[in-house]
């Protein structure tokens, strides 16, 4: 296996879409990727994954059924499995994913924002 | 389970030694974890773990038995199960590491780098 490292914002230069994660790593069974995003997201959940928003840059928020939680860049937030959220931001921002290889964008959700068949950067 | 974001730089203001990880963050029975590290760390391997190394901060030289990878703020690097591998810095670095819950940061060295019972903050 060829060992490199992976620059974060060169891999975000490649990226020219939103909600349409790319991956970018992958190390015991769990993937890294990067997406973009830029306002609100759909309502879902992961029944069976855990998934965690490492925020790079950007106005994000996590809608959570009972709370509201602004994360700004440098700082992350893990989502259980089984919660229910919602992405928002306000304007563009760049987010950095962990979670199980597999994982769907949109959890229990298939809808427009569903992004199969995930592209390596 | 109480769901709250994280924000890095407070979490490595904790942080008063070296080579001596925090668990910040756990999923999918992986860990999220903050280390400060300052010169030659030990050389190991982990039989049974890939390790995600993410750079805060600082000058990080990751030395592989073939080659030598430095890893700037905003980069990461994949260090594959079975590899030896030794981190250098040049000065006070602050990297987030990223593996399944229970890797020794010595992998299969034992020595005065070895810390078992990471404490969470």
């Amino acid at each position: 296996m060829k060992i490199e490292k992976v620059n974060i914002t060169e891999k975000l230069n490649q990226i020219h879409d939103l909600w349409n994660p790319r991956i970018v790593g992958e190390l015991n069974g769990q993937h890294v990727k990067l997406t973009k995003a830029d306002g609100e997201f759909v309502w879902h959940k992961h029944d069976n994954e855990d998934e965690m928003f490492l925020i790079i840059k950007g106005n994000f928020t996590m809608e959570l059924r009972d709370k509201t939680i602004e994360v700004k860049p440098g700082e992350f937030i893990i989502i259980p499995k089984g919660v229910e959220h919602r992405p928002v931001t306000d304007g563009e921002a760049h987010v950095l994913l962990f979670e199980p290889a597999g994982t769907l964008n949109t959890g229990n959700i298939k809808n427009e924002f569903t992004k199969e068949n995930l592209q390596k950067i």
